[in-house]
């Protein structure tokens, strides 16, 4: 099933890289695209899918390189952003002098109070990544294709949204000097369209559902009026999805070069959680880290939960489902990365689980409550599920644990729109004092 | 009339510090509370007015014993935060071990495009301080008053607030684990209430305005009720106050260890400014930078200008407004600082400007367009006055200049809630074509 959908996309893919599979381009320790399925090499370019079996296709690199303590002291003298791993990007070397939103080098919260209320004794952790410039872990995703773009030289940057990646793709290719121009379902609420619009780049309303918008992106990248566009999460995708690799690097640094023993990881299409496992393999065989095991925890919404569905049935396949659920930034009902996700939690010995809305508000209020850490709807789900595969005995409160916050609650603040004032009194001591309040 | 204004708090002032003057507290290299008008020295505690001439009480330093190198080495291995300049604040040594919510260290941005629209030469940097983890500076002085809280033994964390500081408050509270009780106008936005609200202090609405608050936090102060309990800028405002001082701090350190030539800053209470200034000359005056004339600039709007106009009129004294702005964080119509922020423009060769809500909100779009940062009004009003002083000859191109914004665009969209599709389109090519967009 997976691969019978993605014949379509393929087929585009081969009629793109026949137009760029002589390009060579300079993106850094970045070899090749190789696919996860054959293992079939192209040249380094704008496709996303196998021309031979439909397999997504992947970064290759060169590390062969590298003495682990020379590139551990590069990396630690590099900026507080993203672009210290460079090493292990596929951007150029020079990459952090160019115009981009520099995401990342975001804040690993020690959550002691968390922990507490959790139960959690090894140590629980909150990456927050809504530090990142537009306050969402897409920050890092889009900085990458942007180096891709520049390196195709490409000179408008596009992508299909109903969020957190329009904003993210308007800022970006702002700051770089790029043409911007983002689709969105033209009915989306009007707070979502001033955040993607304000950057000032084009910002289109199509009539229809998000399926249409994507339907409409796949026949523009096919056609000429889409030569020299970029869209992050289409044909810049091996470089785009490369981007997650460095919450791992991230985490590790930021525990002292070392791995976590449980990550808990939100799953939208899954590509961020397969991107976490390839970033934490690298550093292992690099060796900047121990090799011990870990287990990564995938979190979903249970009103779009295809992935922790096919988890518990023990199935290899994910059967779509129709998103209801208001942790919209991960209402992928048909999950590209799926079956990958399912293939590391097994191997890993992590899990995949699901909560409610109600759970995934009560979980935002929790972390707001105990870390003043307030998150978009996303990060609710990674707590939720925290806590449940906690009390399940599935997550080891004994452990170092890392849990994942990927956005921010300003976003999505209508879930928690019943939060509200605790009293109201009159502007004198006797009211404070009739309200219970001294 | 300054001093009039302040007699009555000075009275509670004195109350407070006759309970607190024996006691010895570890904050750092600050030795005392000294008198900005008379220079009468009080003992560290939790209180703000002078009980000689009611003048507005700073922290006192010794920092004789540093060697400029070894500071200088000692925070470049600090944390990426404020307390990187630990031995330059009023906060243990040990302070970064301790909970808090670790703001700071937030980008410097090249502003190359915005330079290139403004006609600015010398090197234009924007101090973006929506990076924060609550998004405003407000989490800077918040943090410091959060230390001063517990070296005095308080236990809960208060403020009056309109935005953001109510958030900052809240979640700085919930990290550190202190109950917290913030005051608000009982009719403020829905989505204001719930920002404060998330982090599950205690948020009580007050029925009246922002002054009914004020007045009755000041009665509260005086109160048994309120006794354990830090307002963060009232009886803890000399502490809170020396956070703003880390922005001029880090702009130095960024720009590698340099003085800015203009720094354009907002004015609410005008602390900010004063601050800014203060962390300058302490960095001048301990050789961790070259000592060389820079100018301060004030930025208002128009809506409330009290210090511009008084800037303008050539006037000392600061004459009251009432505000009437979209720039709701810097609607401060009497600021207490204002006259000494006169004494700073005037000094450094600076100069205060205001500009109206329209070129506010162009401001925020410039910014948005030109370096993918969506900033607060605040930030509208820095850059728009920015934008102003340049045209007017009084900003010089060739300088370096440093342009703050404090806050995020997600607090303020409705400034920008006239922004929208740039286009609205069928699902097909021929749409995209007709529409022009090819």
């Amino acid at each position: 099933m997976r691969k019978m959908r993605r014949k379509g996309l393929a087929s585009m893919a081969v009629q793109t890289v026949a137009t760029t599979s002589e390009s060579t381009v300079d993106l850094g320790p970045a070899t090749a695209l190789s696919c996860r399925e054959c293992g079939h090499r192209v040249p380094l370019g704008p496709v996303f899918a196998c021309e031979e079996c439909f397999g997504p296709l992947e970064i290759a690199y060169d590390f062969s390189a590298y003495d682990t303590e020379e590139l551990r002291r590069r990396i630690e003298a590099g900026p507080a952003n993203i672009w210290r791993y460079a090493p292990l990007l596929p951007v150029p070397a020079d990459v952090a002098g160019k115009p981009n939103i520099n995401p990342g080098w975001t804040k690993l919260v020690k959550a002691d109070n968390l922990a507490r209320e959790l139960g959690v004794t090894g140590g629980l952790y909150v990456k927050d990544d809504s530090g990142n410039p537009t306050h969402s872990f897409k920050d890092r995703v889009v900085a990458q294709a942007l180096e891709a773009a520049r390196a195709f030289g490409f000179t408008t940057l596009s992508c299909s949204s109903t969020g957190n990646l329009a904003g993210a793709v308007g800022a970006a290719a702002a700051r770089a000097g790029f043409r911007s121009c983002v689709f969105i379902p033209h009915d989306l609420e009007q707070g979502k369209i001033v955040m993607a619009a304000v950057y000032g780049g084009e910002l289109v309303g199509i009539e229809g559902n998000y399926d249409d918008v994507n339907r409409f992106c796949s026949e523009l990248i096919g056609d000429p009026a889409g030569e020299g566009w970029g869209f992050v999460n289409v044909n810049l995708r091996p470089y785009y999805a490369e981007g997650s690799k460095t919450l791992a690097y991230e985490i590790c640094e930021q525990l002292g070069w070392r791995l976590p023993d449980q990550i808990v990881v939100p799953i939208a299409s899954g590509s961020q959680l397969t991107k976490i496992d390839k970033g934490l393999q690298e550093l292992i065989k690099l060796g900047l880290v121990e090799d011990r095991p870990y287990k990564i925890f995938g979190a979903q919404a249970e009103g779009c939960s295809p992935v922790s569905t096919a988890f518990k049935a023990g199935h290899d396949v994910v059967r779509p489902q129709k998103p209801n659920t208001i942790a919209k930034s991960l209402a992928i009902g048909n999950p590209a990365d799926g079956p990958y996700v399912l293939d590391i939690a097994r191997r890993t010995g992590g899990a995949v689980e699901d909560v409610t809305d109600e759970q995934v508000v009560d979980a935002i209020k929790l972390l707001a409550r105990t870390e003043g850490i307030f998150a978009e709807t996303a990060g609710g789900v990674t707590v939720g599920v925290t806590r449940k595969l906690l009390e399940a005995g599935v997550l080891d409160p004994a452990k170092t644990t890392v849990v994942l916050n990927t956005g921010d609650g300003l976003k999505t603040l209508d879930a928690v729109a019943g939060t509200g004032l605790t009293a109201t009194i009159r502007p004198t001591l006797d009211s404070f004092r009739e309200a219970g309040l001294a």
